[in-house]
């Protein structure tokens, strides 16, 4: 029998309904990544991308321009830019803004590689290093209120050049899926006294069916009302509400779940596509102290159709407790 | 410069960066759709779905189970059932219901059609008239809230069989994006005792620039802070709340705007999948009266990457005023 599950944090439902997945499935959604002869993201070809934001180099120091780990690099196509002010303008029913905003490359690698699982940990470890620090320095700037960081690997997700890198958008808005998780934590401070973010956690750990794995400092977990099949969550186990204040020594821990839980997501689904993103609490609001940062791995084995787009609900055929024990039994 | 818009009616964001459609272009997302070599969905082949719920035939009625036009039969591989009641379940932060709701495919003629752009007017008025009368149907059961009308045209779109077909959802609750425009609907209303729906369209035909096509009874355009690049509305000019009070006589007019808009589409976009939804008001909320009933057509030609997922905003590379003048001069 399906069901219905709600997310615990905001109103989205999500149909569990996994007698559908015996329907004939349509071939996974093809991945078309440009296969560029001279790839702009390998070493050695750093003049095809925008000059460099900042770069990551190895504790042996050169002088040559491509002795460099991580490179972060202005999109060159961006969806924002990050001259001018906000301007807004308004006509009848018709807001706008001027489209400004940072939107920057994370080139994981030198080298070309096209799968984040297959970095070791160091490597991760360092990018995300490069997005802490990156989200440090955009908070300076006070027209944005929020960073986003997200990656999309393989076409399906929307990659457009294979080699691993990931993005940030810093706005100077709020995103509305953020902004939805912040005021459901507030309100839920107010009544409770508790993060709900926390909450979860305990939960999870609690009752163990949708854990995937725990060390010292992070829980992985299947959500309780995920969207998608094998849709998983990286959360600290300490509170804290921007992923920007995270200290180097937490940084490894953490790059270490990321691994292994692109790992197991790698071995279980015969290296799906996949995007994660990065929820951090807005830079400005008071209260969003009550957020709690996390990581969320979304596999992108199906496609989304006119329901999921009419309704902003999902149909997902995999039960999350389902998808965890075969995380947690899977290879890292 | 990249420009954001805000949703007139909802608190959805669009980055819109006509720039950015520079960049190289993955191929399309390929569709893959199952070619079964006997279509479930072809005349004669009646017994491969389950038994119909209803169906509609010529003038010249015939007791050949196989002379339909239309026929309306219970999704095989459905993500709701029909039967029992709706229990609700709370386990710590955990809210969960029974699957109950109906989950009905449309197959919207006997040959085995690919695109719907190619059916006769006639015939669309009849799939209008056959969603409608499901509507008018399901109402009665007063389990459910709302129900949603798709359309998942090509592989990338969703869609498992190619055969021309739309499907409805019956839901014992308002979907998070009807609930957003209702809610949002509701407030404007209270403010200025107008429909938003109708300001909108007094705007759109005032300012031209987003029209796509009007006739007596309903308005095409493209909204002013579309997601997708080409996204277009059709609307009726008359306020009016539920697609399902729609009269016979004004399902003529929307059969020919549905139809006129579909092949604009299709010789704009070289036959791009596309998703539709109808979204009218629910149930039975006093207050829906205020919403405006209309059907959003998304053609699906990019992806939907890690930013989007993270922010619940969109990245558009055609402004919606570029995507109307081709649409205006297209063949229909």
């Amino acid at each position: 029998m399906p069901e219905f599950r709600k997310d615990p944090v905001i109103d989205r439902w999500v149909i569990i309904a996994a007698e559908r997945s015996k329907r004939p499935q349509p071939a996974r959604i093809a991945g078309n990544v440009n296969h560029a002869e001279a790839c702009p993201f390998c070493r050695g070809n750093e003049s095809m991308t925008p000059p460099e934001i900042c770069v990551y180099r190895g504790p042996t120091t050169r002088a040559d321009p491509s002795a460099w780990q991580i490179r972060v690099v202005p999109n060159k196509y961006p969806a924002v830019i990050g001259e001018g002010d906000l301007s807004h303008q308004r006509e009848g029913l018709c807001e706008s803004m001027t489209g400004i905003g940072a939107h920057e490359v994370i080139i994981e690698s030198p080298e070309h590689c096209v799968d984040m699982a297959e970095l070791d940990e160091e490597v991760i470890e360092n990018v995300l290093q490069a997005c802490r620090d990156r989200m440090v320095h955009l908070r300076e700037d006070k027209r944005w209120q929020h960073v986003l960081i997200y990656k999309n690997q393989g076409g399906a997700a929307g990659a457009t050049l294979e080699h691993v890198h990931s993005q940030l958008i810093a706005l100077p808005m709020v995103p509305r899926e953020v902004g939805d998780e912040v005021r459901a934590a507030e309100h839920y401070h107010r009544k409770t006294q508790h993060c709900i973010y926390c909450d979860i956690i305990d939960e999870q750990r609690r009752e163990g069916r949708r854990l995937v794995s725990e060390n010292g400092d992070f829980v992985v977990c299947c959500p309780f009302a995920p969207r998608f099949p094998f849709e998983t969550w990286i959360l600290p186990k300490k509170h804290a509400a921007f992923f920007d204040r995270l200290s180097d020594i937490e940084l490894v821990p953490l790059a270490r779940s990321l691994r292994e839980t692109l790992r197991r997501l790698h071995s279980s689904l015969d290296q799906a596509p996949f995007n994660y993103v990065i929820h951090s609490a807005p830079f400005h609001k008071p209260s969003s102290e009550h957020y709690h940062w996390h990581i969320e791995i979304m596999p992108r084995t199906t496609g989304i159709a006119g329901f999921e787009w009419g309704s902003g609900y999902y149909i997902n055929t995999v039960a999350p407790e389902d998808a965890a024990q075969v995380l947690r039994e899977a290879k890292t």
